[in-house]
C-alpha cells in the first residue's frame, strides 16, 4: 500500500529508519546497529510478500533462496532475501505516492552512502547498466572538442575512454601496466600541460581489481587545475571501499546497482556535486544525448527527492524498491562499518592467498581492491581447467579479461551478504573449493 | 540451476515450448493452446521460488500476490504471477550456461512476438526505459544533418521528434490534432517533396490513445519512397496490437517490458530488419552514442541469441527472466490469439464508456487503440475528482497528459493479465468504478 509521505524531511527520516530498523529487521552481517525496541514505525520497514524476513542473524542456514551455486564473481553478487523479495513487488504506478515516496527515499539515502550532506550536490537513479553512467558523464559534463585526462587501469579505464571519444572529447589517456595505476606525478605533469575540463578515474578496475587512491589524486587536482572536474567510476567500489564525497571533493561518482550495493542488475546510479551541475548548466551547446541528458533527468531526480510525481521515462518501480532495501540496510548499518566489514574480508581473503603461493594481479598491497581479488593461476594451471573444478564445488568465480594477461588469471568477488553474513561461508568455502580445485590441477605450493 | 543448451535450434526450441508448455503451466487466459500431455521438458519450463505456481485458470482468486490496488493505467500494469516470481530469481552470472540460454531464448522468442522469420531482423533487449528504443533508432540509424520525418498523435510522437533533434537528424513532423492522426494524402505529399531516411509514427500514443495504421503507411512508404526506413514506436502496442513485421515490410519496432509484454518496467525491447541493420553499418560517421550503440550491442546480441556468452554491459538477469516468462506465456498462447483478446475486451470497454455518455480522445472508431482509452470527463467533472473515487474503489487509472487537453479527460489501460484472466475480474470492476465515481462526482447520462 503507497505510505503517505509526512512532514519529516529526510535527514531525520533516515536516522528514523536507522534508529527504528534494527529490532525487527536485523541485518545479515555481525556489525549490528545499535537497538533501540521503542517506537517501532513498520511504514519504514522494507515490504515483502510471501516469503518471511529471517529473523536471526546466526542462524545456520538463513536465507529463503533456493539452494543453488555461490555466485562470487565482481557482480553482479549474491542477494540478501529481502532485497530480492522487494523484486516481486506487485505493480504499482510509477507516479504514485508510494512509489513517488520509496524513490524519494533511495535518493536522499544515497547521499549517506556516498557520505555528501552538501544540498548541491544530486544522485540519479536512471533505468540501465553501469555504462550508462558513462554516457551520462560524457553527454552532459564535457563538450565536443573539449579535453579529458583518463587515468586507466584496465579494460574499465579504457572503456571510459572510448565513451567519451564517442561524445566528441579529445582523450588523453594515461595507462598503467596491468596490476598498477598511474602515479601521481605523472599525473600531475599532464595536468600542468593541459588544462583538461574533467578527469576520470577507475575507482577499481573490476579487471586486474586494482584500487586507485582518491583522496590524494583529488588533492592534486585541485591544486594543479582546480576547474578540472574529478570523475570517478566507482562500478566496483561503492558500497565496499571508502567514498567520502565532500571531503574528497569529489564532482561525480558513477555506478551499478549489482556490486557491493548488493541489488539486482539494471539500475545506474550516480552522485554528482554542484560544481558539475554548475559545468552541465554553463554548456554552450545541447546535451548530446537524449536517454542520458542531465537536462531530462535532472527536475526528474529533484522532483522525486521532493516527493512529487514527475516523468520523463518510465523508472522500474520493482528495482528502485530493491535498491530502496539495499540501501536502507546499508544505512542502517553505517557505511563507515560497512567499509571496515569489506576491509577485513578483503584482508583475510588476500591472506588465504598468499598462503596458497598465488599472486594478486594487483601487485602492490595499497593497490588491491577490498571487494575483489583478481588472482594468477599457477604456471601450469588453466582457467577452464580450474573453474569447473570450483563450480562442482558450488563456486562461481570469473575468469580473466584484462586483454594482456586474460588466460591467466581469475576472480574472486567477495562484497555485499557474501561477506556481511558470515553465516552463509561464502569466504570460507570459496578459500576451500578454490585449495581444493588447484590440487586437483595437479598444483602444490612449491 | 544452469541448463544446457542442446543441440535444437531456435525455432524448433520455440515449437518445443510452445508445444509442451500447457499441461503443466496454465496461461491465465481462457485462450489455451491446445495441450499435450506427453514429453514434458521441464527445463524449459520457467523457474519459480518459494510461491507456487497457479493451477487452475478457472480459480476465483488465483493470484498469489498480497492484495493491492488495481494498476488499470497504461503502464505499467498488472503482473501475472510467475513473472513476478521469476524477478527474483536467485543471482547468477550474466555470462552463465543458465542465463545464456534463457537470453537466448528471449531473443528468439520476441521473433515470433514481433512475427519475423527473417533472419536478417535483429532483435534487441538492453536495460533501460522505453525512451531508449528513440536513442537507438536516433543514433544508430540516422546521421546528423539527414531528413526524419515524424508522425505525431500526441506527446511521445513530440518526443521521438525531440530525441532524433539531439542527434542531429533535421525533423519534419506532421502532427494531428489531439484525437485524430496524420492522414496518407498529407504524408503522401511531404515523402515526395523530400527523400527521408527514415520515418517514425507511434503506433498507440499513450498520451491520446490513438492508433495509427502500420500497414497501410508501409504500403505507401514503399512506393513513394523506397529507401526511407520505416519506424515504428510500439511502446504502447507490442503485444496487444497486431504487428507484421515481415509482411507489412517494418525496419524498426522499440517498445518497453512493462505495457502489453506484462514485464515490469526497466527493458528497451526492439526488433530492426535485415534493412536496418544494413543502413546502420553503411554510415558514414559512427553511431553518436555509446551505451545505445548497436556497434557496442549488436554483436552482444547475436551472441546470446547463439547461446555463447558475451560481454558488452552488464544485463539484468532477474529482468531477464521475468521477460522470458512473459514471452513463453506469450509465445504458448499466440500471438494472433492475443491480439484478438485485446481487441474484444477493448470493444466491450469502448461499449461501457459509450453507453455511460462518455466520448473518447480518439474520435474515429478506426483510430481507437485495443490496450487502453483515453476517456473525456463530463464537462463539470474534474480529474482530481474523479480518479480518488477510482482508487477508493481500488482501481488506479491515470490523468491526462497531452498538454493542450490534459485536465478534460483520464486514462484506462486494460492490456495484459487484466484482460486475459476474466477471473481477476478488473474490466467489470474498473467499469462499474468508473460508474459509481461518476454518478458521486454527480454527473448523470444526459
Amino acid at each position: 500500500m503507497p505510505r503517505s509521505s509526512g512532514p519529516v524531511d529526510s535527514p531525520a527520516r533516515l536516522s528514523l529508519i536507522s534508529r527504528h530498523l534494527a529490532p525487527d529487521y536485523p541485518l545479515n552481517t555481525p556489525y549490528t546497529v545499535e537497538r533501540h525496541p521503542d517506537n517501532i514505525d513498520t511504514s519504514l520497514l522494507p515490504k515483502t510478500q510471501t516469503r518471511a524476513l529471517t529473523t536471526d542473524a546466526n542462524s545456520a542456514n538463513m536465507s529463503t533462496q533456493p539452494e543453488h551455486p555461490t555466485l562470487l564473481i565482481p557482480g553482479p553478487i549474491e542477494f540478501d532475501d529481502a532485497v530480492l523479495n522487494s523484486m516481486s513487488h506487485y505493480s504499482e504506478s510509477h507516479v504514485g505516492p508510494g512509489f513517488v515516496a520509496v524513490f524519494g527515499e533511495t535518493l536522499s539515502m544515497l547521499r549517506k552512502l556516498f557520505q555528501t550532506t552538501d544540498p548541491s550536490a544530486q544522485p540519479f537513479v536512471l533505468s540501465g547498466s553501469g555504462t550508462l553512467g558513462w554516457d551520462l558523464v560524457a553527454a552532459n559534463l564535457i563538450e565536443p572538442g573539449e579535453d579529458a585526462l583518463v587515468l586507466s587501469t584496465g579494460y574499465f579505464g579504457d572503456g571510459f575512454a572510448d565513451c567519451l571519444k564517442v561524445y566528441g572529447a579529445n582523450v588523453t589517456q594515461i595507462s598503467a601496466e596491468p596490476g598498477s595505476r598511474p602515479q601521481l606525478p605523472e599525473i600531475e605533469k599532464a595536468l600542468s600541460e593541459k588544462k583538461y575540463k574533467l578527469l576520470t578515474v577507475t575507482h577499481v578496475d573490476t579487471s586486474t581489481g586494482v584500487l586507485s587512491e582518491l583522496k590524494n589524486l583529488s588533492e592534486l587536482v585541485h591544486r594543479v587545475s582546480p576547474d578540472t572536474l574529478v570523475i570517478v567510476d566507482g562500478v566496483c567500489s561503492v558500497a565496499c571501499e571508502e567514498i567520502d564525497f565532500d571531503a574528497w571533493k569529489l564532482d561525480g561518482v558513477v555506478t551499478a546497482s549489482q556490486k557491493a550495493i548488493g541489488c539486482p542488475a539494471g539500475l545506474s546510479v550516480s552522485m554528482f556535486s554542484g560544481r558539475a551541475i554548475q559545468a552541465f548548466q554553463n554548456r554552450q551547446t545541447p546535451p548530446t544525448s537524449y536517454f542520458a541528458s542531465m537536462k531530462n533527468w535532472l527536475p526528474i531526480m529533484q522532483n522525486y527527492e521532493a516527493k512529487k510525481p514527475s516523468y520523463f521515462a518510465t523508472p522500474s518501480p520493482q528495482l528502485v524498491r530493491a535498491l530502496h532495501t539495499a540501501l536502507t540496510q546499508i544505512v542502517a548499518q553505517g557505511v563507515k562499518e560497512r567499509f571496515a566489514a569489506h576491509t577485513a574480508a578483503s584482508d583475510k581473503i588476500k591472506a588465504a592467498v598468499a598462503a596458497l603461493g598465488l599472486k594478486q594481479v594487483a601487485a602492490n598491497p595499497d593497490d588491491q581492491a577490498h571487494g575483489m581479488t583478481a588472482i594468477y593461476l599457477p604456471e601450469n594451471v588453466k582457467g577452464a581447467e580450474l573453474l569447473p573444478k570450483l563450480a562442482s564445488r558450488g563456486v562461481v568465480f570469473a575468469g580473466g579479461i584484462h586483454k594482456a594477461i586474460a588466460a591467466k588469471y581469475i576472480r574472486f568477488g567477495h562484497m555485499g551478504v557474501s561477506v556481511l553474513d558470515p553465516s552463509r561461508g561464502h569466504v570460507e568455502k570459496a578459500i576451500k573449493a578454490l585449495e581444493e580445485g588447484l590440487s586437483e590441477c595437479g598444483y602444490q605450493k612449491a
